[in-house]
């Protein structure tokens, strides 16, 4: 069974990776990979490169992102997305498409499957994020897509309410998990190494991830500095990291580069996943508004403070914090993280919704078991 | 305020020509429109000439129609569509973008709506029609859509089911038929002249306009072969017209022309749609599976007889008979339809359930009354 | 070496065939294919797979033929073919590009080799055909390619008067030739037998195969009628071709299809290549303006009559008569053509500008000895 | 009379607005301007804004440029913008196409107009500077277009040699030095103020302006570098701007940004017209390989250090020194220019061969006094 993934942008890539790695391990698997948007882009790191490390059969490359901060841009990318993966499609004939989330690249395979019979199993669908682009995407993905492999139960609950046949449902937790259990243990000293970082092995230090959502995006340089001015003050060793290629993120990250020669954090354009991962095993809390911090972080038990309106109203556990773009309470919320022992050990205990670090396993042996016919492919809503 | 409307076959301009022509007529709207996909299309008749003539200003026309039978160059047409309208939409600025049914340029439009903040109109969403990727693509459609203007109840409370939020929905009727109750008359000695017919006055006629199935595409030629056949057996005056440029539409369109040198019909490509209208009026019932016996029909209280699984499921009334791909099963639907009185006396009696010829007006006066601001724009699911 | 060809329309594949071919069973030489434009088209015959049959690597299928006759269709075309060879490109990093003529692939290879550093042999560049936005193109291609296999010498010679360095410019001859020598013969019978033909085996028959030019695309209609009604006056078995995908080519296969009923020809979609060529060698003369006429027509000292404007000012052999679009002109120069015993014997003595059959081996010699380095990537004008 | 212009970066616009506002002025013209490529761009500065202060009419805006470094995306972006001017040619129906140079722009539109039947009239053909694709390009362009207005008598003859017929190559000389001629003139304390500067305004001051070529695109970093050693070698005060969005344009931009904090150059993204001008009639030399130093400088009798292969070969006047990429030789050819006074006064005699600044009037006279006919449409190549 020829199975043809698709990604964009590394956030997305985390959750594919161990899907793709359990495939390929699986005897009458062909993994093959469509690499495209971001993953492409100088400016954001040409993260290509960490795929082709990874061993995947590339079978196309599509630039898709344009050089631009204008809305029109994502439409204009979703377009070249749609005639470039129809070319590889018509090529190497796949038997399932394999797409993550809510971005322009699941929208085109989806697009691409539904109307050129081929199933799509599309992952990380049923979520609600209020507020976005992407959630409208999501939900529209949904109705495309044939088989979905959802990340927690409150979404597949979602999805069936929807009207989604309940034998396309699947609940098998992120896979981002998956990556988290099996990514090798790296101790601060070696994470310092392998970064360039001057990090301390027994102090607290800080993370801070944030983007922009869509219909905020003319806010990206005001919400990035009250988070940074909040990390000022706590005046502890911070990495941030840069945030994603959509429209205002480019004004995020003019503020990071404005705010950079003050010294008070280091700012990192992309970090490989095995000391991103360590990083945050170590990390005495985690700013921002990144889904890592939703999804990934409990199994970590890391306190995560989720800053603005990205996240709002997802199913989360109880180490994240919610709080407004307000310099004094992002300020009291990082110390009640890192300092208030009570809330750690609160923390410490927390549950894990996203699943047990067996998703891929789980898509795997779904997939393995099925014929993806007729049965599969004609879709009907439920009522 | 701005409507841009895009349009990209005949049957989708009909339901939109009534909106367009109340919207032209109203004080603070400027209707502006793209002309896409078939319209532009020599096999299909440039129907663009006949948008021209109805006087609405064409902003843009994009070509998107590939010379093909492969399913791609479907998704390809869409990639095209994105990158034009996209175009067209950054200079023209509309407020809000107007798009029918579940067509490439109906997702489309929904996707550079959502992805550029522009509020969509969406009309006829929420219809069920099981087997065919037409049916995925409303109801993602629906999901990218901000206003949902729907043609009746069933559809109505489906895309509340689905979770669209209840002020999005509004049920208007279908503007098809406003456009039905709105031709002015023809005899039949009218029609034959302008379409240099010769049907008869006082005896019956039919009429035959069926469609392929995406799912079905390789069974056009002998879809139509079928109905043919039948129609053969009556041995009435019939006119068959040209099935749509989907996939597989060609083979039907190959079966019409092997049969036609027989000469028991006459097969027409593009009818204008006065005579279409007055056709309809005049004959003995209509054979295949357009969506015009299922939606138009019943305001006429016209006999149907409708071929096969397209249309299947839906809302109808009870002219329709609903038969499979049988040459004597065809043959005895259409003598009940045209011969048995008792049984036409029934269908004379039939309700309507797609509207009541106002659906225009009350789109506009519905669209007039509403600021479109975040209100509408920032989508959230009901749960 | 990996040679990657791009084909979009018959015409131009039976000259790439040979070479093709030759490069295949040559040890060092790995040959792939991209077929796009009219070969992929239902309404040209999906020649796509004739080539199939060719056992040829095909590394991608572009659609590019948009269902149309508005001018701007081939502009958009272009666009498609450049956007998916570069995609190809990309992945198979071939080390030379190979493309015939005048048409949209052969400048978007042309454009996709520059900007990308690939050499590109360009074959039948520096022919002049005035009249004919074709015409430009081969002009520019010529600026573009880096290798030159020209058909003839003046072709050469023109190429170095334009300021091409002189190691670029190779005559080969025609490839088409090559092909023509090498294809089996069949006897009439045999011709009749595969294509459902009745052609006389000891009378003479004609063979029409005419071309729009585009300036003149809104005369296609009348054009193809001239030279029917003159077809008719002579009362011969005649043999149709359907002509090119070019802007006004519908309009000419409307004629056809409009006069067919009269039953004075056969009109014929796509012929395969062994029964076109035995046509070609029985056939008492073609009629058109078909560059067979003007290339391959001399090795067969076949006579021709080239009607209208298409192929003026080519270089060419005593065999053709060039005539206006006169009923009266075209019926005279065919009676010449069939029944004048010394204009029969002068035809028979005709020279072969266009090469002795040894085109594909000539190429692949001379690409076998080079080194496509700088020497051949950097271009230079001579002035 | 209608004219579209296409622009696509900054120095390309600089000799367009001459010729547009002058057109504006002109009773019969409606002037209408798409803007694309790297004006759209947030990396290059959004110069569409600086074309939106001069007030015309811009009809469409279409972004082409992707955010990479790869060459293949030249050729998407060449995709795009013949797709998208298709669309806007087909609405806006111009008379005459106007556009400049050898960027992918230049080759959409003479692709547009010559498959379209509209004229091009190409500005700054013929010219010769080897080693680089877009040399290739621009005599490609010229063999599509149908008028050429041509900035320097080598360049006219060039065309005519190529086999472009007379009657279509005009000798305007450049309307870069008509902007140059008519900018306000302001002071170096003006020019400070307006920039944010510090720049003397009794002693000497350097210019440096840099772009990589496709051949070299590789060295781009390591070029840049030997130029910025040897500024900092004079210890003068020195403004660099950034490179084009070419291919390995990046790589200078950073080595730009590696040097920048060092402090002995200020870096500027994008200066506003008018005092870029000013900086460059009050500078002691220009450095680098921009086209200004070959163009306009000799109508200032600028200094001119010319680094590496860009502009070898072209037309130049006794202003400037070619040097280079040696850090010795560059530091001695500025020594030269700055210090030198015997040489400062042989530039200060050098002659103008690009012109006397009355170019974009000779243009608009000239197209004012044709009818763009058949004459004009139909190329033929003199031999």
């Amino acid at each position: 069974m020829k199975a043809l993934a698709v990604t964009g942008i590394r956030s997305e890539y985390d959750i594919l990776q161990p899907i793709l790695s359990a495939l390929k391990k699986t005897a009458n698997f062909d993994v093959m990979l469509v690499v495209t948007g971001a993953h492409l882009s100088a400016t954001f790191g040409e993260t290509v490169h960490e795929i082709e490390k990874d061993g995947f059969s590339i079978v196309d490359r599509i630039e898709t992102l344009l050089d631009s901060n204008r809305k029109s841009s994502r439409v204009k990318g979703l377009g070249f997305a749609l005639m470039g993966l129809v070319q590889t499609v018509e090529r190497v004939k796949p038997d399932v498409l394999l797409v993550v989330g809510d971005r322009e690249e699941a929208m085109a395979t989806a697009l691409v499957g539904a109307y050129c019979d081929i199933p799509v199993a599309h992952i990380a669908g049923g979520d609600r994020v209020v507020g976005n682009v992407d959630d409208q995407v999501r939900h529209a993905v949904s109705r495309l897509a044939h088989i979905h492999y959802v990340t927690n139960s409150e979404s597949g609950e979602r999805l069936i309410k929807m009207g989604e046949q309940p034998f396309r449902v699947i609940n098998v937790g992120t896979p981002g998990i998956d990556r988290f259990m099996s990514e090798p243990h790296l101790s601060i000293a070696e994470v310092n190494q392998q970064l360039g970082l001057n990090l301390p092995e027994h102090s607290p230090y800080l993370m801070l991830l944030q983007h922009v959502i869509s219909s905020e995006a003319e806010q990206g340089y005001w919400q990035m500095q009250q988070t940074l001015k909040a990390v000022q003050q706590l005046a502890l060793p911070t990495v941030v990291i840069y945030p994603n290629s959509d429209a205002g993120g480019r004004e995020m990250i003019r503020c990071i580069e404005d705010y950079a020669p003050q010294g008070f954090f280091v700012a990192m354009k992309n970090i490989p996943r095995t000391p991103f991962v360590n990083l945050l095993r170590h990390t005495a809390c985690l700013i921002g508004n990144s889904s890592a911090g939703i999804m990934e972080a409990p199994a970590l038990h890391l306190p995560v403070i989720n800053v603005g309106n990205r996240q709002q109203g997802r199913l989360h556990s109880s180490n994240v914090q919610f709080v407004a773009h307000d310099v004094s309470l992002i300020v009291e919320a990082i110390k009640r993280a890192v300092y208030d022992e009570s809330y750690r050990q609160y923390v410490a205990a927390c549950a894990t919704p996203y699943g047990d670090g067996q998703a891929a396993a789980k898509i795997v042996t779904h997939l393995q078991q099925q014929q993806l016919d007729h049965h599969w492919l004609i879709k009907d809503i439920t009522y």
